[in-house]
């Protein structure tokens, strides 16, 4: 089977073709190609035997949404957009490639499904922006759409035109909202976000870190390696049980900043948890205020998703995925 | 003040301008101009003093929109839209008018804020439709957007760009969930919602209406003069209490079509009633059973917005204003 990842160069995209490749099946069946797009050229993953198709697309640009339907592949995961705050500095930027790129990527599936009966499975990624405060805890599944940033609209809106496209039957859609990813790999970043990953990636390997807000805010994750176990159930499950519904809150962990300190310090220790530095900002816990403390995820859970139940497990997955299994 | 009316030649839209003239003001403020605009072009209305711009335009066209806020009308009411049944007939033509159209006008205005400061009222008529089975009753205010129509998920998409523009300050936006109008005006046409007022209008004036559904089918009601008067309340209501989420689900009656029909005896006796023919059509019957029983519209009541009370009152409304006041 032929796979395309739009947005495969990204830390998720990275991950799931990893995973692909090293799973060298999907739902059972061999993956033969993979097509793998960014605003970048993606590194082709290593160890992989069938074809790879690596390649710079920016699907918002005029014809580049047809070349990517032109080879048909079976399945193809949306990963691509530009980050919140992006989205929200350059607000041209953000509905162009966020709504336009995906509106083109559905409607050349739609041509195409027009044309030859074409009608692959599309696994979206959404996030838990598109909702905003007040919000109630847990957040129930049918909750309404509340985003209070031009990225959750944009995702808001992609759900929508999947589900409408889903039901007149041009594509098998599925919408992932993925919860917060923690522990997020790499260097710390200037996202509002990161400090909840920043305060354990680096005390967990000697370094300092900078925690911006107070250790009662609640917030919801998930690891990278459930991220990409959503998107691999998304891609394999039977679609005919989620009904026209079709954008799902993923399951995740609700925790507290101090259930997260007190898991890493079960994990490595007081010395750990001495590398984080109090440095409150008020910019960073007022946008942190607006944000989701945690869904039901009812429905994703009972159609087969799942997800860490502990902090120590998020902890254990980054140690196991990114440290070689041991703490230096 | 210079009000701006898209849609101006449709049923709304037409009592709209009605109402306006009459007033001769909007929220204190003497109305001087009206333009009013629709596919074709618009009557003025009889009995206005003040400037008439009626113009045949397509919103969906390019540079129409750019062409509308030239004027800088302080208040636009966007009430153009092609409706449900054609919206899933043509594919392409729904999401031209119902979502490019809108996306124009509001990237139109937004240019011109970003020239010159320019920020005006935007009133955009949204729909039940936003909705779509299986639907709690009364449906709460915070109820998941679930369209199953394409002109639904239209209308759905539009909300949420209103609430962004909004948030981001390139107007003032409030969208409003019109419940389905009753007693229609005018002739029995092929809408499948049709049947709700066919059923009350024809017997009123001697005439056989046909009723395809059960007794027992529960539907969302308001006359047309109480839509009217949520847009004027929408258009000089003070939206700072609104707050982030511009889209309201307006009040309404929740009524079965027995209850409508004995308001009918009521109000025009049995030999009214004794002109409904049944002749069960299952298509309708099926179309029907998605659609919403009625709203809490609990937010709507609290920031003033008000309608009918009674089945007897609706049509009592449709005699006033469309029968001079008695029945034939």
């Amino acid at each position: 089977m032929h796979i395309l990842i739009i947005g495969a160069a990204g830390m998720v995209g990275r991950k799931l073709a990893q995973r692909l490749v090293a799973d060298e099946t999907l739902g059972g069946k061999t993956v033969d190609k993979l097509t793998l797009v960014d605003v970048v050229k993606p590194e082709p993953p290593a160890g992989y035997s069938g074809i790879v198709d690596a390649r710079e697309s920016d699907l918002s640009a005029a014809g580049e949404a047809k070349k990517l339907v032109a080879g048909r592949p079976d399945v193809i995961f949306h990963l691509a957009a530009i980050v919140s705050g992006e989205a929200e500095l350059d607000f041209d930027k953000g509905y162009r490639i966020n709504l336009d790129g995906t509106r083109y990527l559905f409607d050349a599936i739609r041509l195409a499904h027009n044309a030859d009966g074409y009608k692959p499975r599309v696994v979206f990624t959404s996030s838990i922006a598109v909702v905003g405060a007040p919000l109630p805890f847990p957040i129930p599944d049918d909750f309404h759409l509340t985003p209070l940033t031009s990225y959750g609209t944009q995702k808001a809106i992609c759900e929508l035109l999947l589900s409408d496209y889903t039901r007149r039957g041009f594509f098998d859609g599925i919408g992932i909202r993925l919860p917060t990813i923690c522990i997020r790999p790499g260097k710390p970043n200037k996202a509002a976000s990161g400090f909840f990953s920043n305060i354990l990636r680096e005390p967990l390997v000697g370094q300092e870190a900078v925690l911006p807000v107070s250790e009662d805010v609640r917030h919801w994750h998930t690891s990278p390696r459930s991220a990409v176990g959503f998107l691999i159930h998304g891609a394999t499950m039977d679609l005919d049980k989620v009904g026209p519904r079709r954008n799902l809150s993923m399951p995740g962990l609700s925790a507290t900043v101090g259930e997260q300190i007190e898991a890493l310090r079960r994990v490595a220790g007081d010395k750990a948890v001495a590398l984080i530095r109090r440095e409150p900002d008020e910019m960073i816990m007022k946008m942190v205020a607006g944000w989701a403390p945690g869904f039901e995820a009812k429905r994703a859970r009972e159609l087969g998703f799942t997800a860490e139940t502990s902090f120590d497990e998020i902890i254990r997955v980054h140690i196991e995925d990114e440290l070689g299994g041991k703490l230096p």
